[in-house]
């Protein structure tokens, strides 16, 4: 155990070091709880972000290939995108899956917030579980969104993330499947009970 | 299906929009695999993170609590840290454990790599599990870590992720909970084997 306290940080000033449509970097000047003053503490200003694990009735999970340029790396993901202003959740997750992937879902069941990465990252990220997902009309693909929609079966996705895939690699993506297991676990529903991992 | 393509994406020219000891904001002009130029593609340059799961012989989990700025939040973390430049993960997550918790273990698994944030970070994260951990040394505390450690029963941060509490809802970190559950359904070793979730 360390003496030190854990208490909340008193914000002092905010500068913006950098801002553009694509990414809002905020630069801080605190009080510790001790009373030191830190500068600068970076946070990125992120809107909300949601993260879809649709099911179709033959038991296939639908997920898209894009290619991320970060770690110049092709991944295999869950539909996922944005909220937008004013948006709630469970509206943009309806939106994202339809339009990255042109699927619409019978049911809808959330699993829970999470934050993708609190040590920089002001948002939260929602993950939801689609069941009864069918194709209804086309993807829409634009600017830098270049995805390829891929339905595969539970099975074959399970056995990626045991193997190691790396393209089933992506933490917060990891941590919405996590959130579908232990649902899975808790369900009385044959159908989402299957799903645990 | 789309007929987009999903291949690499061509680095045309980088600049640095932001620069310091703390963050390093990279912004790239790339080419599409449809020949179109996209610009600017933010990426933020990261040192790799490790993750430590450490686990004492009496079957606590050894965390810390941490405020976390960017969420206003105080939140119940992995021990974990950045890579030095130069350093293997192996030893960097040897460090943050001893560093964070003053507690050695006797035993390391490599439970695998994951990217933390795909669409934005360069990074990867390594996690472990680390088992036999036992306080030897008092923890080093200093600048903005102000760390207070917390050993609490396997159960309970179990009971404490089924219950959706705040404190443990950190994506990249319940990711490698979930890469231990997965080891653990491998594992033979009954020690290991009731670590999965």
């Amino acid at each position: 155990m360390t003496d030190q306290p854990t208490g909340a940080w008193k914000l002092l000033s905010s500068t913006y070091s950098f801002r553009d449509r694509w990414l809002t970097l905020r630069s801080d000047t605190v009080a510790l709880p001790g009373g030191e003053t830190l500068t600068p503490y970076h946070v990125i200003e992120s809107p909300d972000w949601v993260n879809a694990i649709a099911i179709t009735d033959d038991g296939n999970i639908v997920l898209v290939e894009q290619y991320r340029h970060a770690v110049r790396q092709t991944m295999l993901e869950l539909p996922a995108g944005h909220v937008d202003p004013g948006e709630a959740p469970e509206v943009a997750v309806k939106r994202e899956l339809l339009e990255e992937t042109g699927h619409e879902a019978a049911h809808w069941h959330d699993l829970g917030a999470l934050f993708p990465a609190a040590s920089r990252f002001t948002n939260k990220v929602r993950s939801y579980l689609a069941v009864g997902v069918r194709p209804v009309r086309a993807p829409v693909s634009g600017g830098s969104e270049t995805l390829r929609v891929r339905s595969i079966p539970w099975a074959e996705f399970v056995a990626g993330l045991y193997s190691g895939d790396m393209m089933l690699r992506e933490a917060n993506q990891l941590a919405s499947v996590f959130l579908l297991h232990m649902h899975a676990k808790s369900s009385s529903d044959p159908a989402i009970a299957r799903l645990r991992v």
